[in-house]
Parts: C-alpha cells; structure tokens; sequence
C-alpha cells in the first residue's frame, strides 16, 4: 500500500505544482497503474465511531500474550479527522440525519433531514449523481434499509421517521443491491412493485450466496440485523459487503457502494460496551474485505468515516487509570441476551457466570438479583453496568456527541482527505473526483 | 503552507520512490528553499488535550453571529493521530510521565517514570541528543517546572513525585531556557547553584521581556501559573514561548524546545470545562506564535500533540444533543476564584451572577447556597456543576483516559506525522532528523 499511496502523491502534487516537472517514461508507465480518479467508491460508516471506538477496539483486539499492541485495520487506513456538526439551526450535536445528508450531499442541514436542505428543499446525492453517471449504486448496513444513514444517500424526506413513506420512495432511487434489515418496512404490496421493477427480493441470509446479478433487495431481519455478538461466525455485514462489492462491479462504469456499521451507534445509545466491541469487529471485518478489494481493483477508493460520537464513551472511568476489556474477550451473547436467559433461567447465576466468563462478586450478585426482580431491562442495565465497572468503561450520555470523528481512506486520491475537513468537505472531495455527468 | 508542504511530499516521496525521477533544474532550487530536515525543533503538549478538547475549543471559539463554524490553528495543522499506551505493566491508560518519557525517548515505560525504562535505567531523551549536537534547549511550561511533562525531557528519575530531586537535577543539563512555575521546588541554596553555573534567574514575570541572552532560569509562581481565566491578557504561555524562541535561535545548531499546555489537564482532572477552555485558548495562542515563527523559519518543525485525555470529556451530556458554550464565552473568572468571591462576598448571589454572565434560577440557587454552607471547595464544585448542566458538558473520571490524541505539524518533514502512529512513533520519527551527534 505504502507504495501506492507515494507514487499517488507524487501524481496528485504534481499536478498542484506550479512548476515544470519532467518524469521519464519508465516512471511515467507505473505511476500511470494507479490512476488519480477512481472508478468506483466505496463508502464506509461506523455510525456513532468516535475515536474512543477505533481506540478501544484496538485494546479490546489486542493480544495479551504479546508485549506489542497490534495495529488494527483503522490505525492502517487513518488520514484525518472530521467536524460533524448540524446545520446552525441544531447547534454543534448532529444526529445521523443530518450527518448522512452532509456526507451524501455536501451540505449541511438540521437534525433529523433527508437529504433535505433547511427550506426542506431536495438536495442532489452522491447516489443520484452516480445514476446520471451510469453507475452502479448499493447498501450494505446492519440496521433497517430505510434507517437515517442509507436513507439519505437513497432518499429525501423532511423527517428521518417517515420509515414507511422512506421505504416506498427507495422504487424510484433505481439503486442496484439493497442489503439489510426493514421487512417491517416493505410489506407485500410494497415488495410485489419492487418485484415488477426487476428486483430479486431474499428474506434468508443463506439465498444471498447464490445472487448472481443485480437488481437485489436482501432484507434479513424485521428491523436491525441482531447483534453481531449474539450471532457468532454469522459476519452478516462482510458477507453482505463481499456480494455487494461483487454484483455492483459488473458495471463497467463503476459504482458507488454505501456499507454501514449501523449497530454501532445503537450500542452506544444503549451504553453498552460489550455489544460496541462486538459490532466494531463486524464493521472492522467489512472494511478488511474491502480493503482487499481495494489492494485487487486499484481503481476504487474507500472511504471510511463515522457520522458522530455515541455515548460520550470513556476508556478508563471514575478516577482509575486502568480499562481492562479482558472479559469483554471471553463474552458469549450480548447483555440483552445475558439478560433474557437470566430471567428464564432457575439457575441463573451459574448460568450468567458461565456466559459472562467471570463469577461476579457477593455485592454484584445482590445488584444483579435485585435487578431481576425489577424485569428484564433492569437485568439487562444491572449487567451493562457490571461490565462498566469490571472493564472500568465510562458513558455520559444515551445521546450523541460533538468531538470530530476520524477518517480513514485508500485507493485513487485517498490522499485528498488527509488533515482536518468539515464533513461536507468529504461528500464535495468526492464529487470533485467524479466524471462528468453522461447526456441522455 | 500548502505549497510548502506539497513540495516536502514531492521531496520526500522522491527519497521513498525507487524510480528514476528528472526535476530541471528551476524546480530543484524552489524545492531547497524548505530543507528536509529541520535545524529547530518545537515539540508542544497540550497535556490532557484528547481530541474532545480540541473540537470543543472549536465550538467554544465560535463566532455565533456568522452561519459558518470558523477553523482554529488546531484544524489547519492536523496531520495524524497517536496511541497513548504505556508498557503492559501499566494497561492501556497512561500517565503524563510515562506519555512524557515516549515523546522525549521513544521507550514506553511504567506509568511514574521519569525517562528512565520499565527496569528504571535511564533512556537517552531528546534533549541530550540535542546537547550532543551543540544544540540548545529549552522549556516553557504552565505548571511548575518539575512537574512531570517538562521533567520527562529533562531528567531522569523512577518517580514523578521525588519534585525535590528533578529540580536539582536540572542543574545538570545544560539546559538554555527553562520558564514556567515552581518556585517552591527552587530554594536558595539551589537558585545560587544556577547562578553559580551561568543561569539568570528572574522570579517576576515583567522581569522577562529585558532578557536577552541564556541561559534562563524564570520562575513565575510557587507552583504552577494562574488560570488564564483570572489572568486575563496576560498570555503568559504565549509571551514565554515567543522569549524562549528568540532567546534559543541565537544558537546557529539549532535548537529544541518543550511547550506545555500543562494546565489543560489540571482543568481536566478538575472537571473543569471553564477552565479547560481558558488554558485551550491560553496553548492555542502559544501553537500560534510557533506557526508564525514556523513561516518566517522554513527550517523550523514544529509538532503539537497531547500525551493522552483527561476527564472523559464530552461535548453533549446526558441525553441532550446539544453543547451551549456561551456562557463559558462570557464568564470572567475561573470557577475556583468565583467561590472564593463567593464564600466572602455578603451579596454573593448578585456577585456570582454578574461573574457568570447569566442569571442562575431558583433551584440552581437553591443547590449553590446549600454548596455554600459547605465551603469553598464544594461552592467550586457546584460552580463547575452548574456550568457543565447549562452547557451539556459531561465527565466520566477525574483521571486520564485512553483515546488516541491528535498530530499536528507543519515545517521540513511534518509530512512524517501523517496519519496513525504510536506516541514513541513521533520520537523516532524525529530522532531520524537529527544530524549525528558532533565528535567532542
């Protein structure tokens, strides 16, 4: 990659130069394999990736029988950072609404916006301007389809919680591979019009390996996916990712790929440190595959970024110098299923032990029993809170925050995001790299 | 700065690229104007200052009546971000001398440790390479001088704590300008060591700006310096700085020198988001008087980064998806002088309000009257908290955490910084631009 990227500079400066440069032709024959606009761009969100995300996950994935911290896929692709705030209307704390809009528009707007400006007017997407480009477009997330990230790059809607009016809009969007979760949102007259536009409709993840061709919609689960810790070896996003970046490439025009670590941000909204490891490994995994393909089709960029903080996650907490996510390592289900068996379970403490990968203590085990007697939620919070303070995990917030967000980058003119930008400099980098629009 | 930086990546990919590369020879004399490697060296920490920091300063330096968000010098010299990790023996949240001694040696150590290593033998910092050189050296710091940070680059010691004995090792470093405060540390008997060994010593700071030669020894306060929130204009960190450079480039070989925003930390630990703005802007001004001399010095690197967070920062709380820095603008003392003027004034009520720059209602009143009776300390106490609730400032811990810091560089081979690296990263990288050391 190293070299790659150098040689790219050396194109991309040597067209900022206002200085004669003479390159002989052996140079000239392999700067010319990497080519400064890419064909295809793929777009990755971990919603809610703040840089206690990317941090922690590196912690969380570091091996303990080495004196080394091993760098993580994030620490490879990072170019710069971000500022994600709202339209002036919102003040400095965007919600995903906003943010997808920025990023899919290059305009800012008010929380809760579809790609809407702040009259409430259609702003063109980076998906609209692939369509008129011939391209191929597609999403890939882990929450529902019609959700606020891949709302905005697909749609435009005064309100991110028009779910059904978002769902019904996405017929004309023309978009080629919809991967997800939302089959509450697609009810069968909905899917028998998406059927008479040409898509292949799959409900069962296990149908995903046999699609060959686009147009698909994939929805997998009522609303989101369920979470990735709840779901061992299932890698629902890579898989999704992987089929997607397959059928989309058939087009000789290239594409424009959406993926989205949606699960994330809802973790952090549930303060929940284990399921936000859990689904930052899912979303790591993705962005490896497509990493890959990058490093195999050196004629796409990707583009990795979060919209936003979730949580106002802390590593370390409450005065101690210490964050210690070893037992985050050996969990075996999400709280919330932790929490569902405990309430079934007769033998719920040895049952919670044995999942939990530690014994809790006399004093935990009275929180956590009389947290049980108050019903599942409260189990659900009264474990939360354990593992906060066993891995000493700090939160201050159910909501989003303001601090800038990383962003990480590679392929054709990944170098164009290097240092600090807003995050509508990111949508309007990308579209500064897009050909001319076709003339129909 | 663009076109400076463009032509070090030009310069230095042609180092990296194992091409033939022809450049005429008009283009070779505009690239040597900005060498390779730097003469001087300027290392600024801002202590405590994660990336929470910076992105609120941004919003809390905010222009409220223009639409748009201005950049702060912290966005123009973004170029990377650093892990923050000490050696396995300490976990995964560092310490400031353990996060010092990285920067300073490039050896990850214990949490404590005074650039010595994890078996407490010394490690060759920074500045004795730079003195092996003939170059000069030089701090300028907000805390006491000793304090862990400035220590780091400057001695040797397995603990923080032993202020007493790092204070008399200075004598032993030949260091050319040390400024900050301590005078506690400094007693007689030491301060004529100093003087015996060449050393002006001055102990006010309006003494300062008559200084024309080193070697300096200046001591501004018992400890550490004022707030720059009860010190208003008195840019302190700004006016060492600018002394400490015009003093240490009289040195034709070239110098090293160490800032520190060491009371962004202080306001961190303190969960202190007033103060934390008022030593961000006091640091901030001082990245700035470096980023000038930087312009008017090509061969200059400078290179800002934190040596981990403080407090768990976040901007947005509690649900609420708002940060409302206002308030913070207005305020015209540190929350600790607010109570003391508080404890003492007879109309504290109206007092505390004109200090604020806004009205506290009822209940709030209510819960600082009750904080009163208490004393000072908890008057302070339910200051900031009154602060942080009408902000939507949130805290986790009165300790560090561990999310990567920021990078930020400019000068010959600031390019060096881009993207991800360890804190030990960014003194190898500038070790790697020192000439040899001179043969004595």
């Amino acid at each position: 990659m190293k070299f790659q990227r150098a040689s790219l500079w050396l194109l991309s400066v040597s067209l900022l130069l206002p200085l004669p440069l003479v390159v002989n032709a052996e140079t000239a024959s392999v700067l010319t394999k990497a080519p400064s606009r890419p064909k295809n761009i793929v777009i990755m969100i971990g919603d809610g990736m703040g840089p206690s995300y990317t941090t922690a996950y590196r912690y969380f994935k570091d091996n303990p029988d080495t004196e080394e911290v091993e760098q993580t896929v994030f620490d490879r692709l990072l170019v710069g950072m971000a500022s994600t705030y709202p339209a002036g209307v919102s003040g400095y704390v965007t919600d995903s609404a906003a943010a997808a809009t920025a990023l899919a528009t290059g305009v800012k707007t008010y929380n809760g916006a579809i790609s809407v400006d702040p009259q409430k007017q259609p702003l063109q997407t980076l998906f609209e301007k692939a369509k008129a480009r011939g391209m191929s477009t597609g999403v890939a997330v882990t929450s529902q389809i019609n959700h606020a990230t891949p709302a905005a790059f697909l749609s435009h809607d005064d309100s991110r919680k028009h779910y059904d009016a978002i769902a019904q809009s996405y017929l004309d969007t023309d978009a080629d591979v919809l991967l997800g979760g939302g089959q509450d949102y697609f009810p069968a007259p909905l899917l028998a019009k998406f059927a008479a536009k040409g898509y292949r409709h799959i409900s069962h993840f296990d149908e995903l390996e046999a699609v060959t061709a686009p147009k698909l919609l994939g929805l997998f689960a009522p609303v989101q996916l369920p979470w990735a810790l709840d779901d061992p070896g299932a890698e629902r996003l890579s898989t999704m990712t992987t089929k997607a970046l397959a059928l989309l490439s058939q087009n000789q025009q290239g594409f424009v790929l959406l993926v989205e670590g949606s699960l994330i941000d809802w973790a952090g909204h549930g303060n929940d440190i284990a399921n936000a490891m859990g689904e930052m490994g899912a979303f790591a995994n993705a962005v490896e595959v497509v990493e890959q393909f990058v490093r195999q089709h050196p004629d796409t960029l990707m583009l990795v970024t979060a919209d936003h903080n979730t949580g106002g996650l802390s590593i370390g907490a409450e005065g101690q110098y210490l964050w210690e996510p070893a037992i985050l390592r050996s969990l075996s289900a999400s709280p919330d299923s932790l929490a569902k068996q405990a309430m079934e379970a007769e033998l719920w403490k040895e049952a919670l032990g044995s999942h939990l990968g530690f014994t809790p203590d006399h004093d935990e085990f009275l929180h956590l029993a009389k947290a049980r007697m108050q019903g599942q939620e409260a189990m659900s919070g009264a474990i939360k809170h354990l593992i906060d303070k066993r891995t000493h995990t700090g939160w201050t917030t159910s909501g989003h925050t303001a601090t800038d967000v990383q962003v990480f980058a590679a392929g054709p003119a990944a170098e164009l995001f290097n240092g600090h930008q807003d995050n509508t400099d990111l949508a309007n980098k990308i579209f500064s790299l897009m050909p001319k629009p076709k003339k129909n």
